[in-house]
């Protein structure tokens, strides 16, 4: 199977689900990017919408596919379109690029939140390293606490600079690998209750339907 | 009654507790103010510690007075001395200096977290409005949120700038009136899960001790 095809197809049905005049949430990621691309060219094509990028990353390609932008604080979202490091259940683990805070943003505000993957991406239960952001005043305090819930944290390093990733809101990243999460919900309230996380990279309950692409189609699962 | 004296007395009955070779955290504001300079006095004298500012603000005073300082990721904290804008049954509302996220990192970081406040602080229900820092993206989003909670948000705006309070974290704050709060865990939780929020003000069974400065002495409450 070529993945690349199979993302292709899954994103041109999620962007089907957008209607004229809405405002769209663009999603981060290889996945997300081919429905950024499509959605452009259905504006080219005379369809009236308005794009709320998730990152830096997303806000340009938006701009070069022509889709006209807003912001969250002049438009609300009405359907979101992103991808997944990791599905199951209906639950994701994102944050691979580091754009987990907007995006978690963006998508927990729109109205619909369509997920498009490639099946490499589905699992039967998350097991995926959780990104999550932290102020660097707290990587350290945090870093403990992670390892007290039972994950293993990993600094993020970067390349193409010295030191670790710093992320578009000028924070570090955990990534922390906590095996197979048998609770989702309940480890996602644990780490959103560690003092300096910004955000964390499980969404749970956010997405209304995964569009996975496959070798000669689509599957579409409504949550 | 003297507010100052009573600040005063509550600061040195905290610093009493801190023993030779020990970390101590630097709390933010008035009443922790006077327990830094305090520490510094004693370092004068000969005792030997090093300190963990809570802020900005809290390591110029360190500074000032001649504390050795050590970050969070070399250093960690035994006890924690700081103050608080409210407190009731051992919980508190912080973030009236917009300090609160790194005072929650430090002071949740400590083995020990003494409080220091004057009579005024103390209520039988938490009612102040609840600082809660976000990252810039999400301030709508975030107030919609917190609507739904039963709060009411208000951006906090600066003075001797134009336009909102920047935190020390390149974040804007939402003060948010909850009225009562009867139930300071539950809405600790519900704040921290909204997406884009970096810290809030609720300090929840975070406390050891509070040391309430009085007209002429200190009542200390272990908890």
């Amino acid at each position: 199977m070529d993945r690349d095809d199979a993302k292709r197809r899954a994103a041109a049905s999620a962007v089907e689900a957008v209607e004229d005049g809405t405002v769209v949430g663009l999603g981060s990621g290889s996945t997300a990017a081919h429905a950024v691309r499509e959605l452009g060219e259905r504006v080219d094509a005379g369809l009236d919408v308005r794009g709320v990028p998730t990152s830096f990353q997303s806000r340009e390609i938006a701009r070069e596919a022509g889709i006209p932008l807003a912001d969250l604080d002049e438009a609300s979202v009405d359907i979101a379109i992103d991808g997944a490091d990791q599905v199951a259940d209906g639950d994701l683990v994102k944050g691979g690029g580091g754009a987990h805070a907007r995006e978690k943003i963006v998508d927990a505000a729109a109205d619909r939140l369509l997920i498009v993957i490639d099946p490499t991406k589905e699992a039967d239960v998350l097991d995926h390293p959780i990104p999550v952001e932290v102020l660097p005043d707290a990587r350290t305090t945090v870093a403990e606490s992670v390892r007290e819930l039972g994950g293993e944290p990993e600094l993020r390093w970067a390349e193409n600079k010295s030191g670790p990733v710093v992320t578009d809101n000028g924070n570090l990243l955990l990534d922390c690998d906590f095996g197979a999460v048998e609770d989702p919900a309940g480890l996602a309230a644990d780490i959103a209750g560690l003092p300096g996380v910004v955000e964390h990279g499980l969404f749970v309950g956010v997405a209304d339907e995964v569009h996975r692409g496959d070798e000669d189609g689509v599957t579409v699962r409504r949550l």
